[in-house]
């Protein structure tokens, strides 16, 4: 019987993925170095590109810097309240600095492999996260990333080759939020080929979404007339987007790629 | 006892995350609908932006349209001795078509879209791989994804706003390969700001892999004097890269990125 204990208490359940919430509130509680640690052994078993492994994170504990890396996240008070910050970054310097001490010549500066190692690094990013909420820590995802690359690459001084390009706050769970809705999976998956979508198809797909109180409120709220205009008018607006992808690119080009 | 094994065949080992393999060579056993069902509503509860969720994964079954994938995919096998390839698409297509709808202007067709879109599909790409895994499917990446995009958005007539970004082979495993090395912890985790690497730092992060025997053999087989050579002169050459960036960009373009 304890033995039986012993290896569920070891596993997940399945069920884990399915269930699981975004995490916006923590303890007031460490998470140790070993168990992080044990978690980032997990993270960097993900896929990665000809085993290149072209990442690197940046582990923020200190208080003063989660300050600083604060308003590159648009202030959201995750950043300043959870234990530990994570800049997951794209890392082509290791690699490249490897190859210049072994008489190669590395060819990773340009496009191609800054999306390679976008790659690379967020499947290390997901599997961490996953592994993380097996252990029963929370985690959030701050999109806020790629809105303010700079200003992270200036506060974590971060070099050329280097680029971040996802961020997760990390910390034991001091809420336990009610799970958001999610699209139905036939207004996802296509089979065989891309099936576009017909207005009837759209109507069918974010009926739920629609139907949801939350997101009435949101309309009422924001003085919209449907929940589309509070992303597009408010949240997610065409001229910032426009704005972040010129000063995305420029700090790409500054970064050498 | 019973009871018991029902909980924990239910559940994943933790450690599966850390003894995870590539599986490249696949039974001639379908997988079911059901089952891939299943694991994409697993996926689909990653975090997304603004719970958006702007992907769409296709999935190819069918010989012929495996078949016409193949040479996208630079002939590797898995591509028609899969049962399963699945896409993995950035799509704002979708939700700009329900934006149109409900008298809202999109304004996601630009970079910092695509790579928003870029970091949700990829963790819902990765959490369905850790869902197959944890059911004992075994899985492989194709990095030839962002290689050859055009030919992929032909194959599976992708429309604009969707773009590839991550193949994925799903099927139940054939072999049991060894499992293969990684860079130590100390090489990719930095605490507090980025530590750059000096010269002694690279010797001592890439030593364990420069050891193995299998690595020697690459540079023997491949005629080089180091194994940062068979990255640079063979697998990912400087030149290939950099045509491959611009093939990458005029087909983002060309979707309406």
């Amino acid at each position: 019987m304890l033995f039986f204990y012993y290896i569920c208490a070891k596993q997940v359940r399945m069920d884990n993925l399915k269930n699981r919430r975004t995490i916006r509130k923590y303890q007031k509680k460490d998470v140790s170095t070993d168990l992080l640690n044990d978690l980032f052994e997990s993270a960097f078993r993900a896929s990665t590109v000809g085993n290149m492994q072209i990442y690197s994170v940046i582990v923020t504990r200190d208080e003063e810097r989660k300050a600083k890396l604060s308003p590159a996240h648009f202030n959201q008070p995750m950043v300043k309240e959870a234990p530990i910050v994570l800049t997951f970054c794209i890392d082509l310097r290791r690699f490249s600095k490897w190859c210049d001490q072994r008489e190669a010549v590395p060819g990773y500066n340009n496009f191609e492999w800054f999306m390679t190692g976008a790659v690379d690094t967020l499947l290390a990013a997901q599997t961490f996260c996953v592994a993380a909420e097996t252990r029963g820590l929370g985690i959030c995802y701050l999109g806020t990333t790629t809105y303010n690359p700079q200003m992270i690459i200036d506060i974590l001084e971060l070099p050329k080759l280097v680029f971040p390009i996802a961020t997760v706050t990390v910390g034991w769970p001091a809420e336990n939020p009610a799970q958001v809705d999610r699209l139905p999976l036939e207004g996802i998956v296509h089979n065989e080929i891309y099936h576009d979508y017909t207005s009837k198809d759209i109507d069918r797909i974010y009926l739920y979404k629609e139907s949801l109180a939350s997101n009435k409120q949101f309309i009422i709220e924001n003085d919209k007339k449907t929940l589309a205009q509070v992303f597009t008018d408010v949240r997610y607006k065409k001229e910032d987007s426009e704005a972040m992808s010129e000063i995305l690119w420029q700090a790409m080009k500054k970064q050498g790629f």
